[in-house]
């Protein structure tokens, strides 16, 4: 098995840990949050700006690249680190969700998964096979497994079937993978709904495949806090302590504490970057709206004594008074901030982590920021 | 008079010049393009990008400032300068133009200018005393006086009596500056539409003030470009040479290099930025569209050999594939290229002037710009 992750510190309360990813571009240090860039591009946002501010690892998503600029684009310009300029790693999901979430048809076969286009309306096919090639075309650090993705509320039966056919594409995956050269890192994707048995069923099948890393998908698809919560450590038990652990789709302060506190290493979500262009930004006492009149005379910045462009060199009322009258620089400086935001958070917490008291940062953390 | 321009340079066969102009935020060396914050910004640029390519002098547009975020707010932050964190100088129009061209009524009067807000339909005055007060409030370094703007096409009658208006409201925007200490530098509006003795008029009589600057209107509004030529040359020979020379509203290579040639100092437009965000860009072979097929595997940068930071990092290929998918990195590439590319044209001409072979430069640029 490819090892990729190095264990540096491990909380003395809770499952908390600290650790290094050797990736092919350079070292994360974990637990980790990764910014994304859909289209090989953080929205709103310079590459070097996302390094400067410390990122190493960056989100890329298949099934956008796959359907544009697509794959003889991306194989002319040697991959997509050459082609976004993006010198440090890159994860790639396998787009499983986006074909549950954005395209207008999803028929899923034993061989793999026909929809079409949200762009055009295009007929597509992915196999497993197919995504591990897509995903080295693009050139990823970190690839995913093609897996069923699946609505909360579904019966059990249905969830079981999806888990299967997510098991049996992970191994179909991991063969072809391994066939090829085992050309950046492969994650399987744990899945079986909300149903514990299948869960845990996944969690143990998945880590049996040598996966260099593994993924928890499933989870924050509008289940309540509490659920996602519960999940997610009846989940994690069962995953290997030795490898990488990633929790898909998730970036609030709060969920992102919950899955730290379970043992997980790297997460994902648009939230930092979308609710940035919209104005929403994060404070340690909750999210602010910048639109709101409150803040028309406000000379202070979003946070005092962030180091991002728009806290060294704007207000508040500034800030407001861009997002107003709609201007590109209010979703640019929101959208930095919200990711140093973030960024900040994680050394805070993983500075907890290696000084024993996650529990204590996590709990006088979320009284103000829930405050 | 405040003297503010110093002649630097004359080409031996043109009426072209260099200088430098004199202003409270820093020289400007001229022949000079401005780029547009309409709101307070750059679409799409940092202020600090702007600065590093090399602008001294950036246009913000009165008229949208003063209905957001409103003179109460600029007054509690001192100004547009500090609000903004723009270090270096500003020019604010009056709002002449965009009454005219924006807002939903305008009624003009001997006093002033009744109008609506396109923003919410509010009813609002301005007078030429409010407008200079105005842009104190937000600190310009250069200000315009209100003017009253007519389509190209209307009778000489109303052309003749809305130049006169635009006269009694210069006197008065003179006589209220001066009353109140000449704060930063108000420049005249020559008007009188398309006719020869009603421009003639209006560049003496404006001459006669003693305005630091004088600026040519009622230009490039839908006229030919021969008229634009022939328009420009006649009324600016009735300018004095030892004031700077500002023509509203063009920014494309050949208009620019057609106000040099008239001795012409400063421009602005809003072309450089706006096309940019359409995917439209500068090159010496013309204007490309980089949404085009054609870019769909290009991997040379738009302009080789340009400093921006699209045209170091990137190929036209992922440029067409951003503006393809709608990212604002795409806008925020392509403006800076613009304006880089501005900035560098400037600096050429610039340089033709002080080796007298302004005329031959003209010349061989327009042959490959519309070749």
């Amino acid at each position: 098995m490819k090892k990729i992750f190095t264990l540096t510190d491990t909380d003395a309360f809770t499952s908390a840990r600290t650790g290094i990813l050797s990736l092919p571009h350079g070292d994360v240090i974990t637990p980790s949050f990764m910014p994304v860039g859909t289209n090989g591009t953080v929205k709103g946002m310079y590459h070097k700006s996302v390094s400067d501010i410390g990122y190493r690892l960056i989100l890329a998503n298949t099934y956008h690249l796959y359907l544009r600029p697509g794959t003889q684009v991306l194989k002319a310009f040697d991959g997509l680190h050459r082609f976004s300029n993006w010198d440090y790693n890159i994860l790639t999901d396998s787009g499983g969700f986006q074909v549950f979430s954005l395209s207008q048809l999803r028929k899923i076969k034993e061989e793999g998964v026909i929809f079409q286009s949200h762009i055009d309306g295009s007929r597509h096919q992915l196999t497993p096979e197919k995504v591990v090639d897509i995903q080295n075309i693009i050139g990823s650090d970190i690839m995913m497994c093609l897996d069923v993705c699946t609505a909360p509320d579904i019966p059990y039966k249905e969830a079981k079937k999806a888990w299967e056919t997510t098991r049996n594409w992970a191994r179909r995956s991991y063969d072809h993978w391994v066939e090829h050269g085992e050309r950046g890192n492969l994650f399987g994707i744990v899945q079986g709904n909300f149903y514990k048995d299948l869960r845990k069923e996944s969690a143990l099948a998945l880590s049996e495949i040598d996966f260099p890393g593994l993924a928890i998908g499933g989870l924050s698809v509008g289940e309540t806090s509490e659920q996602f919560a519960e999940y997610l450590a009846y989940t994690t038990q069962f995953l290997p302590v030795q490898r990488p652990r990633y929790v898909m789709g998730i970036g609030t302060p709060d969920y992102i504490l919950e899955a730290v506190g379970n043992g997980i290493d790297l997460f994902d979500c648009v939230l930092a970057t979308r609710s940035g262009r919209n104005g929403s930004v994060f404070t340690d006492d909750g999210m602010i709206q910048l639109k709101k009149a409150a803040h028309e005379f406000d000379d202070s910045p979003i946070v005092e004594g962030c180091t991002c462009t728009a806290c060294r060199g704007y207000s508040r009322g500034y800030l407001r008074h861009v997002f107003k009258a709609k201007e590109m620089i209010a979703g640019m400086l929101a959208t930095e901030h919200n990711l140093t935001y973030l960024y900040n958070f994680m050394e805070r917490i993983r500075e907890s982590i290696r000084e024993d008291r996650f529990a204590q940062f996590k709990k006088s953390y979320l009284e103000r920021y829930y405050g």
